[in-house]
């Protein structure tokens, strides 16, 4: 990252308040894995293998997936000659693709860990072994077109014939084509495909099957396969999500994945020991996802803030030069508080990976206890951290103005990217309804006497009436606490409601639907006091310089009081927070937002971006944004010629007709 | 729109409790008017020579570029054939482009209106027959590469030189660059450039002069002009948005238009009469923008209502049928207050329609009186309208799933165009403030005793302490009260903030930004509370049948209720409402999504969007999504081969190092 540094931006990290370096240690676990991890990334952003590529962005859908394929295949060879140890994997992956989703990613994100976790001994002998050395190329074909994230409804069927001992797989309706699925359209020669298991007459829900799709020979369709591409998307188009359609495919009896179900040779089904180990998964996958939004929106306000420091604008004082726009209020009031959630989102990532591996600990010793709290809080901090994220993007891509608009600036295509994230792995709305509904359960529990624990000790503890007063807005534990008292007030509200529908004679389920928007905000309430909680807890007990931790306490004030005014209503509602307390609290955050300007720019240089991963012209490390955006500019496609060919082709022809002189 | 119609969206229809066609008839301002539009519609939408173009979701940039000037072209052609008549004429361009916004687009839509608006009768006689007949394309060149909005900042220069009559233009710095102006790049030969203008050595501000980019002969750059595209953006790719560079180059003295200032062929500036014109066509230009928030938002509530009739996932009720997923609360809450505000926003654009009408005839006989009321109207509503427009096709485009990610369903890309509003014509944030800066002004003078009027008018009646008491939420005039008492609570706390902050010894430009959240939130408010009144005010007051009323009554009442449990905290804060009240607020919202539920279709319908507009096949009139998507996938440039070429160049090569067999 050598080279001339705008001087505004050079400015910004002369003036900072602390040590860049030491918190980016922080944030990465230590000032060795920051070393390894960046020697990791060198080794891909030095290689001419794919640093020589064109500019993807100026690249048609076709181009963009073979470059993909290009990419992917080079960076699996180079992790074979390279030596590259296991855990340096997925940092050199995302190095050597460069945000790039091949069609080929989802076989090492989803195929071969489906084979790791649902096969047998036996069945990882045929199946593991090709697919670590990737001699074959994998997708995981469980969406249809007509369902998504309720699995149950799958259409397409795996019905046993015991007298072949084969399963025969078959799409029986339009809606049943599996669609959607990464690298199924083109790339993968097999499948694991989820069907519903017809066996002796009786259905018994989705399960896994190991089916190819091409010929290992010439990539050809296998006989009853139908593939295809679905088309463009709103990015990630170097992927080929892809549709497949089967007209009884026959497949041997092992191929079905039978590590927890089987079906014996003569069809009988042998349930699955009753297993907790999938939700163990689950809050695992969920957790990645909450990292991806705190890393997604840390970059886009790494590129927005260092922008604003670059971009000169307006007259703030008559003669006086253009201020920097990140001395607008205005703009801090809309970065600030993103940069804020990228770092509460980052150490609630971390919080789910620490409690993932301790609860894989107490399972492995018989202990589930606090397995559905976990599973819970993933469903909900998945739906909440990707919805704050996918709308800070836009923010932050509007706070840079037109140029935001450029995919120049990098941020329509993270914002393309990290929408994705909020309907893939579970539908964000039906995530957020599953952490409602263990809400409710534990608030019925807690009025039948049950003291509640952990993340939801706090539904026990809520007072009905409280007792308003002057608060102290600037202090974290009034602020911890008043997130507490309005969750445990919503969740009590929603499932009060509930009841008393239940008792005016709805059923159940009409209930449910009927008060489905006061449980998701009383779910969202429940996530923001847990983000907020583990962000102040976070601060005060981790050991980091003082100049480090008064920033970070700086940030987490920001969060928590800027939630707080955004969602005033909440806490007014009964009284808990009086009209002044929210004045005071909307003084504190014009307070925070004038404390983190002068440490702006080290904050977002801390997460340690490589330009090559920015991907941006506006979020260069060096701030020298015109020159390049010219530059970029003269890159485009559209500029090879002086005089465009259709200018010959339509326009020349039509002025021809009526040529005026000058 | 005929052929079969999916049987749940056929239903929807036959339920609705009122004529659609009524009610398309009273939004496009009658009877006659419909089916004019229609018959000028039908005229583009049957014609073979746009129709049989491939479809644009599948192009390169370039291709999009081509097919927008043919396109284009054609149009222009048609125009004079069919001869279309001026009021047509809007109407049969839209059909003809079909969303697209062609490099050429921006001819008639700035750089002739400029002509026609600053030039001298002298020039126009020069400029104005060739820009009409299309013999000459120009572009509107004012962004550059450093200033957008604040025009005053701009750097290009035109300086006079009295030996020769001639303007010097030029591009002193990089940033000077005139960057984003539609067409420039490749498609326009003619220019209006704002320059600051530079005569007897003083400058006097920028000002718009003709310049010729290119030859008419040959389309080559003229000699000191350098000119491309400036790379592809979030949408809209089909138009050239470029750049220029002027290496001084010498125009005549008459080609800067004098309709207004003037230079002497000597030098001598000659200022401008007080012309408050400008004003007047930004307020109509603004105007505008109000109607595409709410027709882009109309068209996402429309795909994404029909799409969750067909749509049919999960289980409501163990053993039942999957519900339409617009039987979902948390469906409606997402969909039906989009279409509500799209509501909302129609009427609030023929609100400005209509003063804007107004208004210019006052101005013709010099009275200027409601022209800065209506400017700074204008501003906010442009500013409001388009964000909210923006945010909701974001949450309609996530309430269609995974499909809504796909460009099948057409949401990212009006979510791309839809964008663009919000920065285009003045950057939101910058439009807020000046609202907010009127209604500081108009507090000011209230407080000095003067009594204000029109859509002002409220600020002088605020109640400093309002008496709570039980309110009847379901009442229209009480929900504009309680507005208006909000945004007359929040501009008066801004404003007084501001008076603070002075008090204490800051000066004004400070005292003004370190507010500026508070004055933007104030004027959002003041914004917010016009669309609520002029909402109820036509609901109440047009000539429609009852059932008509009625369901845009419950809309009215959904789009303020909405509002006011969405912002509870401003309406709470000085105890105007209580918590009962929000909560009464919160139990209408439920009762009139589910009032709204079996309109939701009809009320769509009655925007009266042809397919050919909606370019969705999630949002298709007769609901035949499934089947449509598997055709439209099927055309994806991925599919025209079994097996990729890139299979063969990257896959094939490394998995037979080490193949398998399976």
């Amino acid at each position: 990252m050598a080279g001339q540094v705008n001087p505004d931006l050079g400015k910004e990290r002369e003036n900072a308040s602390f040590n860049t370096q030491k918190l980016t240690n922080f944030l990465y676990g230590g000032a060795e894995k920051v070393r390894r991890r960046r020697y990791i990334e060198s080794l891909a952003f030095s290689d001419p293998a794919y640093s020589s590529d064109e500019d993807p962005t100026f690249m048609s859908r076709e181009e963009l997936y073979s470059l993909g394929l290009k990419r992917a295949v080079t960076m699996l060879q180079r992790v074979k000659e390279l030596n590259i140890a296991e855990e340096d994997l997925g940092t050199y992956r995302n190095a050597a693709l460069q945000g790039f989703v091949p069609g080929i990613g989802l076989h090492w994100v989803a195929f071969t860990p489906t084979i790791v976790q649902q096969a047998t001994e036996e069945q990882k002998k045929k199946w593991l072994k090709p697919a670590q050395d990737v001699s074959i190329v994998g997708a995981y074909a469980q969406t249809e077109m007509g369902h998504g994230t309720f699995v149950r409804g799958l259409e397409t069927t795996a019905t046993y014939d015991p007298s072949t001992q084969e399963f025969v797989i078959n799409s029986p309706t339009l809606t049943s084509t599996k669609w959607w699925p990464g690298g199924l359209g083109k790339t993968a020669n097999v499948a694991t495909v989820m069907a519903q298991l017809y066996t002796q007459e009786k259905c018994y829900g989705p399960h896994n099957f190991m089916v190819q799709l091409r010929s290992l020979e010439d990539h050809q369709p296998c006989p009853g396969v139908t593939l295809g591409d679905i088309g463009p998307k709103m990015e990630g188009n170097g992927n080929d999500n892809g549709f497949a359609r089967f007209d009884h495919v026959r497949i041997p009896r092992e191929n079905m994945l039978m590590k927890f179900a089987r079906v014996e040779p003569d069809g009988t089904y042998v349930q699955p020991p009753s297993s907790k180990l999938a939700y163990s998964n689950m809050v695992y996958l969920r957790g990645t996802f909450v990292q991806g939004a705190a890393s997604t929106l840390a970059t886009a306000a790494t590129i927005a803030v260092r922008y604003s420091c670059v971009r000169r604008q307006s007259e703030m004082k008559p003669g006086e030069p253009e201020p920097q726009i990140l001395d607008y209020q205005t703009q801090q009031y809309k970065l600030f508080p993103q940069l804020a959630a990228a770092y509460a989102f980052w150490f609630a990532a971390q919080f789910m990976t620490q409690q993932h591996g301790s609860i894989t600990g107490s399972m492995e010793k018989g202990d589930m206890s606090g397995l559905a709290e976990l599973h819970a809080l993933s469903a909900g901090l998945k739906s909440y951290t990707t919805a704050v994220m996918s709308g800070g993007i836009d923010v932050c891509r509007m706070a840079c103005g037109g140029h935001g608009y450029s995919h120049a600036s990098g941020l329509p295509a993270l914002f393309g990217l990290g929408a994705s994230l909020c309907t893939a792995e579970g539908e964000n709305t039906v995530m957020m309804l599953q952490t409602a509904r263990y809400l409710v359960k534990c608030f019925v529990q807690s009025q039948g006497g049950k003291t509640l624990t952990g993340t939801v000790a706090y539904l026990s503890a809520v007072q009905p009436s409280p007792v308003a007063g002057n608060k102290n807005m600037s202090d974290l534990g009034t602020l911890v606490a008043a997130f507490q008292h309005r969750a445990a007030r919503m969740v009590r509200h929603a499932a009060m409601q509930m009841q008393n529908e239940m008792q005016k004679g709805k059923a159940r389920a009409d209930a449910w639907n009927s008060c489905s928007v006061l449980l998701i905000k009383a779910a969202e309430a429940h996530v923001h006091s847990f983000v907020v909680r583990n962000f102040a807890e976070t601060v005060q007990t981790v050991e980091v310089d003082e100049s480090i931790r008064a920033v970070l306490m700086s940030l987490c004030q920001l969060y928590s009081l800027h939630g707080i005014t955004e969602h005033a209503g909440d806490f007014l509602m009964d009284g808990y927070l009086t009209g002044g307390d929210i004045d005071a609290a909307s003084s504190h955050v014009s307070a925070m937002l004038a404390r983190v300007r002068p440490d702006a720019v080290a904050l977002v240089d801390a997460f340690d971006f490589h330009d090559k991963t920015l991907h941006s012209v506006l979020g260069r490390y060096d701030g020298r944004v015109y020159e390049h955006l010219y530059e970029w500019a003269k890159k485009s496609p559209l500029n090879k010629s002086e005089v465009h060919e259709s200018y010959y082709k339509y326009l020349q022809p039509f002025l021809k007709s009526n040529r005026a002189k000058l």
